[in-house]
């Protein structure tokens, strides 16, 4: 990691990984400062660390902040629900940027994401993208855990691969439910957990389905990577769904061990995919 | 409409629009008999009408009374979710059936239904669209009712067929809805209503979403045409929405005139589309 080793400043959404960065950061002996979004971030998550929650459009007063702590590198971590202009209520260098973010901001999710990590580079940091922090926990291709995908899981887990390629060259959503050839739910903004539970409802008899999450093509790999953690495992399981894909080298797994512990006790696999590379 | 006037069997699914094909082949002059898949057809709807229910996986006994009633025609129509092969219980010539089914079986809903067209051809019959008989309930492109929608949503109705073409053309779902741009809720197996009903939840601040629901490209016209009616209609107002765009000509209205009822009053649009020249 080439940086000016100054603080790590995290801005963080939602759920457990910006303090999983924090911890990382620290053990790599880098100081530590996070910036938590209101209605966001969980104060129990980020409580122990140095940090101060903001409004998502006071980007003025965001950026004295990482200054005033010595930030040099950037981390976006955490679900954030696109906001709207109003909620934003921007204060005058929010105003600033909110003119440079322009149509971004109407190009969908991941366009305003690529945007925004763009500009926090033109202010000077360094945005850096949360698996390079938590290399612990990005998967190689291959399964983890005891149980295998079988013929037709693979030809399942091809045809979501093919899904969710064609919805993120959209920037529509991460994630489908393919279950023997027949597509059962499709993700957009309700979230992955939501989709899943879903698709238990559309389950057709015979074997379960399978979850197919992937990075949307050409998706800005620093910020909003696609996430699995052990509540994904137990929803999938309760929707009757034989196994979960996930891209190789940009997921990030909340707690990597729980996983695996819970998808053996379920019976279900767990694959990570180079998607350009499948064969099933 | 070229036939040996012969009486027209109706394959009814769900819904009330077999009884609509009913009395629009009744006020023609044609006998009618209409077969009710056992789980969709209903009961009230089909009662009124010379019939018998049969399983959908009973293709023999199907042909043999479609023959009996001297069913020249055939109109496929309501909804049908897709069986799965353990509760066909296929009968001898159901089996034979599915043999030449093949993989259409595994090729998604339209796959399945495309290719059922197709035998019930090569087996004689003439199988009409149901649109034949329900021309009154057709739409030219144009603004059905008093609303009109606004260059906003013009712009979220065109991003709509772009997302709804894309889906098509990988045989998922024949719906989704747009809101200021930003794709809400995308329709797989769950259906219309209950994701129009997802997108209210994931509302974003700011004026509504659009519903746009269109044939999937190359899909078969003669079974599971796009259906609007009433309920559609006021969950679409229950959700937010500001209106509803459809395919011209090839959508069917289950009551045009409650349709326009409903939409005027809840101060929603009704657009008919051709989505292939429609320019926001």
């Amino acid at each position: 990691m080439t940086s000016a080793m100054g603080a790590v400043g995290i801005l963080a959404g939602g759920g457990p990984l910006p303090a999983k960065v924090a911890e990382a950061a620290h053990a790599q002996g880098r100081p530590v400062f996070i910036l938590g979004f209101d209605g966001f971030a969980e104060p129990d998550v980020i409580g122990p660390w140095p940090h101060e929650m903001v409004r998502l459009g006071a980007a003025g007063h965001m950026l004295s902040l990482l200054r005033q702590h010595g930030c040099t590198d950037l981390v976006l971590i955490g679900p954030i629900r696109r906001p709207s202009l109003r909620s934003l209520r921007p204060d005058t260098e929010g105003a600033r940027i909110l003119t440079r973010l322009g149509r971004a901001l109407f190009a969908g999710d991941d366009g305003l994401l690529a945007a925004l990590v763009r500009i926090l580079a033109q202010e000077g940091f360094a945005v850096r993208g949360a698996h390079e922090f938590l290399s612990h926990a990005v998967a190689q291709p291959g399964v983890l855990g005891t149980v295998q995908p079988d013929a037709l899981a693979h030809a399942d887990i091809r045809r979501g691969i093919d899904v969710v390629q064609a919805l993120g060259r959209m920037d529509i959503g991460q994630g489908c439910v393919v279950q023997n050839g027949l597509v059962l739910a499709v993700e957009a903004m309700e979230g992955t957990d939501r989709m899943i539970a879903r698709s238990g409802e559309c389950h057709q008899p015979g074997e379960g389905g399978v979850l197919v999450k992937l990075l949307k093509p050409g998706q800005e790999k620093r910020a909003d990577m696609p996430t699995i953690g052990p509540i994904t495992v137990r929803t999938a399981h309760a929707a009757g769904l034989r196994g979960i894909a996930f891209e190789a080298a940009h997921t990030l797994m909340t707690d990597k061990d729980a996983c695996i512990l819970e998808a053996d006790k379920a019976g279900i696999f767990l694959l990570a995919v180079d998607p350009d590379h499948f064969q099933p």
